[in-house]
């Protein structure tokens, strides 16, 4: 498949962006790197023509940009879901250097439409909007002074999926992943099977619930495994609550 | 070497920048990955406060940059000078993309001085000024819509240096996965409850179980990811043997 054909299935979706310069900033490096699907999340602002005059000419992806009011929709038909944090906590595993996220999005491409999420310019994402991630992507960057500002960070990000996609020889992959609509529902389903069964701590199942879908995200799961995952904890409702059948 | 004491040897030359805000774009990019050095060949503006407002804190480079009234004085002291391009005319030999450039350039920094060099925002460099470099840089890019804006450009190029100069040295990830034996076990686990639970069929589990395995294969249990998942299984064990406890 083309180069091109195959980064149109790639969204870029910036979540509560906090200006209109930015964002068209934003369009231009999509634009530079091949990507054409903008998403935004709650803006802070309209687009002005100051989105406009820093898009430089990449009009269009801010006139078709698609805007959600929480990421959780954003990402519902998304088959692979990436965040990008600076922050390398014990919590968040599952991190890649954009070089190596991009050789392993690459081959999905052909099948699978893919986000890369990137929260505000201060803040970054919050750790429910990581928690509906598979993957995070970290941007390698000068311990005495990290923070790259919104539209760099992107670029970075896009220019090694553009080169990825350039690479001759990449395999396109079969595997269709489930999305992340269905993902979530079986996490929702997770997470209430182990409190039926009393493993979860009522008072604080965050972690051990981020933790499985860190767990879960990496094994980048088809409809199938869903399937089978989803008839376990199924079964094991119904051990639960009748006694063996 | 160090990777900050190799990347002090490199200058990011802009020959008639236009604006302070792009002067102070750079001057973030350069820190962000690791640069100090900044040489300004007649800019058109002196640097005002939009400049240091653009550099987010990147102020230091800003105050230190040296300045310059022809490219020839500019970099008279480098050993090396490596100029930026988008034109592969049939006068631009020596054409690097990036990566090529950065894995030439950082094994030479421990004794040599390198100048990048970006032509204004809107024509670039001219023949005389490409005629002074030893070297071009091309950044790939859309055929498209092929023009970075300038501190993108210089964001590109410092990136691809900051990974070089930190490639021999990069940390080691902390991640430590479970060992086959540990997997092996949990495997056997998962099959015995699974069968416990009435989920297996009894004449043919190699199927479902073999999918099971390839799902957790893909998402890289390390040794807390293990515990997790057998305390699951040993709860559910529980609950079928004995009831609620």
């Amino acid at each position: 498949m083309m180069r091109n054909s195959l980064l149109q299935n790639i969204s870029i979706i910036l979540v509560r962006p906090r200006t209109p310069a930015n964002i068209g900033a934003v369009a231009r490096c999509m634009m530079n790197m091949g990507l054409s699907r903008m998403v935004l999340v709650r803006p802070l602002k309209e687009n002005s023509d100051e989105a406009f005059k820093l898009a430089a000419g990449a009009d269009e992806i801010l006139k078709h940009a698609e805007f959600f009011s929480t990421l959780e929709e954003a990402v519902a038909g998304s088959h692979l879901v990436i965040g990008t944090s600076r922050h390398r906590g014990r919590l968040r595993k599952n991190i890649n250097t954009p070089r190596e996220m991009a050789a392993k999005v690459v081959p999905l491409l052909a099948r699978n439409s893919v986000a890369v999420v990137f929260g505000d310019e201060v803040n970054g994402l919050d750790n429910d909007e990581i928690a509906l991630c598979n993957e995070i992507v970290s941007i390698p960057s000068s311990n005495a002074f990290p923070s790259l500002n919104l539209s760099h960070a992107v670029l970075v990000v896009a220019y090694e999926l553009f080169l990825a996609a350039g690479a001759k020889k990449h395999e396109d992959s079969n595997v269709e992943l489930a999305r992340a609509g269905e993902l979530e529902g079986f996490h929702r389903h997770l997470e209430k099977t182990l409190q039926d069964i009393g493993f979860l701590d009522q008072d604080h199942p965050e972690r051990m619930m981020l933790a499985l879908r860190q767990l879960f995200g990496r094994a980048r799961l088809d409809e199938r495994d869903l399937r089978i995952l989803r008839g376990i904890l199924s079964r094991i409702e119904r051990l639960v609550k009748g006694g063996r059948k």
